[in-house]
């Protein structure tokens, strides 16, 4: 039993439509609000190492990316902490709210709780005007697939790549870039968190055609030798960079650096040079 | 170190305004969003004996009575689920989805977490016209001071008395009430989910006056012999009835049964029975 697995059995109770994007979408007068939960943890997803401060960076970066992959503007940040030590709590504290000042949002509410393993969880909210709310559902065939940054730099850290550090420990959600994305006309988007294979694998689930990649063009760690670059950035989890399709004629949406990787195909199959990736990235697992 | 401790501590990083309510305030269109976020977890808050069902259930309603005490009406939920095993998943999600249903809300998003210990963290949200907005500071000297319900019946559990399960169990948030009251020109409002006393000492933070109990209007929980009822309904946590003040002229709010126990003093000070009482209640503790 893993993450999508499990979601689908989420989805037979609370229905469908509620599990289908990063955010889910609000009225919220004229504009729409979309909203966001993560939970993350001390044991998968606070590595050693990191400091109270990047602890609580990281626990709004990963929010912000959801709304950021809306098209939407982060607004408003609320920030549950269950932790053993209290004294963590300023740091954690610092940290988001650090995260939140850059990308325009405001810490708004929040619980503690007395919690044996620290546990973070961040709910974001955010808004966007009707036209240009974007969602993981649209692409055309004939759209181009397109990536903001370079993929695979925080599994680098984990595999002994020590100079990407930064990549994991205090990513930077994509928000400016969400958002003129948005407005220069993408026809679907998400972030890559779990890897751009498994990322794509979520994109063809809610899409009626399928993606075709070209590994040549991917952005690859530097300093990762031979095949394991490749791999670290088509597995890879722990980035937040953006996935998302753009109309050939709408290309390139001007103030934004991305990389056209491949394009959306009529047939409903994932398609890295040819052939289907694993289903592999970062993923729970219950035994 | 305790949780109003901490909560200091916090304030300092995130400002002291957004810590002053059961909820926090955005605008949306015409109305107002009240926005709030709980984090329970199995060894403070789900007791022994409890169904993955009854999880589910009081994880939604402790978020939903903090909606109910700003007078809002409850509209959406995210819950993040951490959990070790899970078989859980379903029993949780369907007891969120009932209580949510049964006051008007509806599940909209979450997160599944592996977690060594069941963590659910429930986010809500609601709408409340502008003038029926309910905040916990707004008390005038003259005010008096109501209750909805019993008081003590779910501590009454935990001390052996277990005709009350579902009193800790199945909380039923105030939210009819809330908005009713809320209407009916209430001029302060809080649930009570930490115990009378403590609540009352919140109220006391947040306004410029003082609140005089009579505990011999307290209702007490049937069954409970002596002067342990009486403890049980000033100092018992994990009730989730409504405390309010109300300006004399408008009382009884019709619809809503509440018993009124007592006054809005001038003098800035909790008393109860002429005492000021002790200070403890619903806590979690940090050493």
């Amino acid at each position: 039993m893993d993450d999508r697995e499990l979601l689908k059995l989420v989805m037979g109770i609370v229905g469908r439509e509620n599990c289908l994007d990063d955010c889910a979408v609000l009225p919220c007068g004229e504009q729409q609000m979309v909203v966001t939960t993560d939970m993350l943890h001390q044991t998968t997803d606070f590595v050693t190492g990191m400091t109270d401060w990047q602890i609580g960076w990281m626990s709004a970066a990963v929010t912000l990316s959801d709304i950021a992959s809306m098209g939407a503007a982060p607004k408003y940040l609320l920030i549950a902490v269950g932790l053993d030590k209290w004294e963590q709590i300023s740091g954690v504290m610092q940290g988001a709210k650090d995260c939140c000042t850059k990308f325009g949002a405001a810490i708004i509410g929040g619980d503690i709780d007395r919690h044996g393993e620290l546990t973070v969880v961040t709910t974001g909210l955010g808004l966007v005007d009707k036209e240009h709310l974007v969602r993981r559902s649209g692409a055309q065939p004939g759209d181009l697939v397109c990536l903001t940054g370079t993929p695979g730099q925080a599994q680098a850290w984990l595999e002994g790549f020590l100079q990407y550090e930064k990549a994991l420990f205090e990513p930077q959600p994509r928000v400016e870039e969400g958002q003129t994305l948005a407005r220069g006309g993408i026809t679907a988007m998400m972030d890559d968190s779990d890897g751009i294979a498994l990322s794509l694998y979520d994109l063809l689930s809610v899409n009626d055609y399928g993606f075709a990649i070209d590994s040549s063009t991917l952005p690859l760690p530097a300093g990762v030798p031979g095949e394991g670059a490749r791999e670290l950035a088509l597995y890879g989890g722990g980035d937040y960079e953006l996935l998302f399709t753009l109309p050939p004629e709408r290309h390139p949406v001007k103030g934004v650096q991305y990389t056209v990787i491949g394009k959306v195909i009529p047939e409903r199959v994932v398609l890295v040079d040819g052939a289907p990736p694993e289903r592999r990235g970062y993923q729970h697992r219950w035994g």
